[in-house]
């Protein structure tokens, strides 16, 4: 059974609004290779894996119940970058207040149709999210290599949706998944080591380097990068795989360590023009 | 951020495997109205909760902690139905060996191609789960009535699929099911209580007799169709909505409580024959 | 505007339940190439229908108003096939009761979860319709060449879906379509003839004998092959295309003829094991 | 059988073409909750109705009716909203005439490849109609629920999509169909008033004040709000329903009305950038 | 079996980089009625082909091993309109280099996520290629008339398209496409022909005048809008329906020729800032 | 550009029509893992590569012209296991023949509605081939990775689908395409070798014996899962990559080798009761 504590695992840097950020930002949540696809992903593996080695399996499922705090952190990531982005409420301005502005013409209409200005489960061309992404077919070594697939895109999408904005909120989140991706990207690889593969110098993938984005540098310099956090209310046996020295380039040692201290959940403000919540008057 | 502690919600009775149980047991998972949905919808609406009266956003967020559980419950069901439904493993029979039996003609193929006699994010057609599914517009009042129409739809499509096999396992998880959706019907439907609405005889939906049902007696006897299950290691405000009379004409009083026991998350044996694990030889 | 009167466009023929041929005549209803296709594809020609050449359009409007008609005759006749095919009520036999039978291990097992053993908009395979089938692109010539290839596809699937049951419900209602979807194929084809086309031999398509089938020959014998249906409530200018020889090597004259005297709208019984309508108790 | 006259159900008023406007008001069109969505979803309800308590098969088919006059509306509205918005037709300026202009740039494409300048049956997004929006369980109380659901949401997205353009147009229509879906609103809510429920202030949801928006109010001075207009050309028991007292806060009380008097269907003019309909020289 | 020579079946003109144009471009490649979609329909009607009239198989098939090049074609393209369009690298400027620019705005944002300014197999609004476009019914005449107007709408849609950008490259590919679906548009209506159709003045579909498309007029010139390709590697029955009279108004006599001399395969620069191919480093 | 010589890639070994393994054997074909994918992805991947390196491009471009091949014996396969399924004609037997028999109860139903009992672009589910499996993130690495994986999935799924029925025809081509996808494994499994990875034991996966598949042996002992067929009529560099120690515990030298002899395409009959090709009296 899943349990819960507020805490945001990452922080969300205040800036200012930007809808088509928060378009194509959407990629990294609903998208083939985003947030949703790894947690169902490892849900599945996890919950329907085979035999008896079940280290590897705590492993699947340790990284899955992190990647639930993923999409919690890209949501609130989209939220705020959506909200404020509409304009004037309707209800000081009347409903001949000025239409949609410049800005929410690159945005998905959706956020502002079928959202509240928030976020959705789509990708950044408004595609819905599909159950036949999540890859598990059972045989490890087959569902261990998609994992690294799956990973590696997971930062190389990152890397280039991080050109598209230099939005603080929108840079920092990504800077932060790009790390954690890449510590998952380290886990399923020493995994596969653990039955027999050498990676050379093969990753990180892509092979980028890191310390170009001044983001992701505290968070390699916090060691994120080859820690898996443990959010087991009891006994695991991750440790097995996720230890010793890094398969990656950047070198280091694997290690399970408790997850960061968290931060605050941010407040959404009401929208009185999206008529969200829109309880005025009800509730009394 | 996420916790867990391994264990099941609800006991998976043994039966014999049931390969066109396990088929239409899938709406329940990934259909329009399963588990996924109901676990992504509120996951969902509570992130993106707009406002300051968070009583309604803790209990949408208590829900949803509960219905990650569901997932995992009907998941490992529908693998339990699967188990040794494949016949004799080629391994020992050679590959002459017979081809797949009666039973398994009425079945998923996916379930045999795709998953390793493991569950599928799909529904009981072999349609795969959509983002599209997900409601979440915002305004509290359309969202909590369409939370009541999932949960609604969920027990009324549980209690058809119900007839369609005799399968203790089955029926037991679609009996637990049946009271926890019948239990957040009740949720959502105080919650518009709150905000003035009076439900008269209308609930539950369907309006059938839950002692019919001899799986779902028992739960119902434990208090399970009028409790919200605690999964939150900080405080909440869940209480201040979930408590007092029952909107149901089954009555009773509305109670936060903490969950029920785990059971324990059952073994999926080696399959030879579908290649999982498939690590022999592998990781020595 | 539209206007109805209870009437439906042709008989249900009774007999017994046939879940499995309900399942294939689905694809009448809800596949790329049956009625709801033809309905939407012909309202979207007609509204968007540009310049001053009228009688084309008021020859789609027209097809398209007969279209509901088929739509709504599609679905009576699936819900014939379905009605009493799931075994004794539980509310009489007790919910011990015996599972689905063998008949409904060949359904489709959304008529019985999604429909209270009623019609979806779905097809044979069950894949949900589309709004992508639509075509519509506004060059006239483009638009009746693919109404023309539409209409042949549906006599084309209708001879195969024939094959499939003898049930008298299900090829009464595929005789009847069959004969009216010639007369819409003459009717594109001849809009064809007036912008210089001329057919040879090629009509009817596929090449088949239509005496062959017995339930088609009395609509034969009715003229019905060669007459365009009359819906409209005032003027209209269908009769400058629909008129004249028909391009069909079944010969005879085109001709614009008031509708068939209606047939009464089936009553659906009640189905208390699928709580439908399941109101006993509250409205009163 | 369905009848037409050829009459729209609202005006269409004359304003500049704004391509932007006509790719979000898709949603009101082919959107989850758009006109196609309620047209088809009160078409399969009625049809498949189950049971002697024909006042709501009644009320169903009798809203149905209507909503093909809406989705009839929406197209238009879409289609005027297109006309002229793509430059000088090349037939006059040559082939080397501009390229699509600003305002293109934030259409959908698809309205200048796929239609001529016309309507399509997709969302907002571009995403195409999908048969699995339709919602139609059979248990009643569950149809009515979602129909509330649909008709609130259908409101909701409409109030904010009028923001996103102050084309006067698009304004009228939306403002008409905001006022009919209250109607409809109040017409399935006032179903579940039968059947016991209290709503209190619930309605209208959401929470807005109708007269804010300038294009609302007259027709809700004309009662349109309260009104479920007759499109039936037989006896029908929609007024066991649909009469006494509004259950919105807006009161009132609920009659059957003949509809409104129509208004002529616009004129499209020819679009020879388009080859539509293209027939230069061709009908000769 | 296939074989291959590094050939393109026509030039890539250069010119500057156009993501908006790259965008409406995917249309013709994996749009409804893009190339992708031809590809496949010829492949399955010609391996599908039942009975011994093979001389339609034949024709099917040689229009379907252009049709690969064609794809080919529009790939190539695309990636000359996408390559050059996303700034300096960031490589070269650092992290904080500039966001993408206006031009990228208004262009498919997978193709800076996905591809890395590459071709995808989508249409102008995003949405995925489907096996469900594949019309292959085995009813030859049936399926000859959905080719006629698989390639009608393919020449209408790129004569809509090409008024969308003056860029050169966009423009003679769609140029010399458009004049090759005319030759397969005159395949089918022959085949039709042989089987008694005459169709006066109705070909070419749209009715418009080749003559003012510059691009197209040299392919004219050159008898491609009259000629098979032949790239088959042993005997063929092609000829016995592509000869003769063409059944355009245009006029010219069909003939079977061999293909064009091939153009070079444009060289794609490596692109760091996507990673692409992202080897440095690596395979030393 | 691409030509062609009529010569299947293997033999069609003849047997009996079996429908429900048609139906199993669409996932190789339409399936996400199937031979339409893979052929889609290397055209994709090789008209898109980026850079210098073409021996990786040449070597993509070479697996892709063998999987047009694969797709068309899928094709034929399929269509032997259909043919004759259908029981005897109406032509001869009369409209009131008997309905569709035991085995075509276990079919998909648009192998008879769509198809003249030929293959369809759909998986063992009946869901339409999408262009979203397509993978080519234009990073070397990450394809590769990518392209492992897919090889892997497909000899997984092909052992899996291979339990489904003894059917000659069905298990023949099955034994060689696993054998092939071995081969291709090796291809990309090698080139990752040239990036820096030693994979120890990991290949083949999964870890089967292959000599327990009959069918499989003889395509072992021609050192099939060795070769690279070379379908290039120019000078390439596929063998920089494709030479050497094979990446597989099997061993063996990598050998790019001229393609096997070809064997005849197979005959389809004539199918009058699916009025396919349906030419009778027509082209006289």
């Amino acid at each position: 059974m899943y349990f819960y504590k507020e805490d945001l695992i990452n922080q969300i840097v205040p800036d200012k609004p930007d809808p088509a950020a928060a378009k194509v930002l959407q990629e990294a949540l609903g998208g083939q290779f985003g947030e949703m696809r790894t947690m169902m992903q490892y849900f599945f593996q996890s919950s329907n894996f085979r035999g008896k080695e079940t280290q590897y399996r705590d492993l699947l499922k340790g990284v899955f119940l992190e990647e639930i705090a993923h999409v919690e952190l890209v949501q609130n990531t989209i939220n705020q970058l959506l909200t404020g982005a509409g304009g004037e409420p309707p209800g000081d301005s009347g409903v001949d207040g000025a239409p949609l502005d410049e800005a929410v013409k690159h945005a998905n209409p959706h956020h502002y149709i079928m959202g509240a200005q928030g976020s959705l489960p789509v990708d950044a061309g408004g595609n819905p999210w599909l159950g036949s992404y999540v890859y598990n077919h059972g045989n490890l070594v087959a569902d261990l290599l998609n994992n690294v697939v799956l990973e590696s895109t997971g930062v190389l999408q990152k890397t280039r949706i991080y050109e598209m904005s230099s939005n603080k909120a929108f840079r920092e989140t990504l800077g932060f998944l790009i790390v954690r991706d890449n510590a998952h990207q380290n886990a399923f690889a020493k995994a596969l080591e653990t039955l027999g593969v050498s990676w050379g110098k093969l990753f990180p993938i892509p092979n980028y380097d890191i310390n170009k984005y001044p983001e992701c540098k505290k968070y390699v310099d916090l060691g994120y990068h080859n820690a898996q956090f443990n959010y087991r209310l009891d006994e695991h046996r991750m440790g097995e795989i996720f230890s010793g020295q890094s398969p990656s380039r950047n070198g280091g040692e694997l290690q399970v360590t408790p997850p960061p201290n968290g931060f605050p959940v941010p407040f959404n403000p009401e929208m009185p023009n999206e008529h969200a919540p829109g309880l005025t008057d009800l509730n009394r």
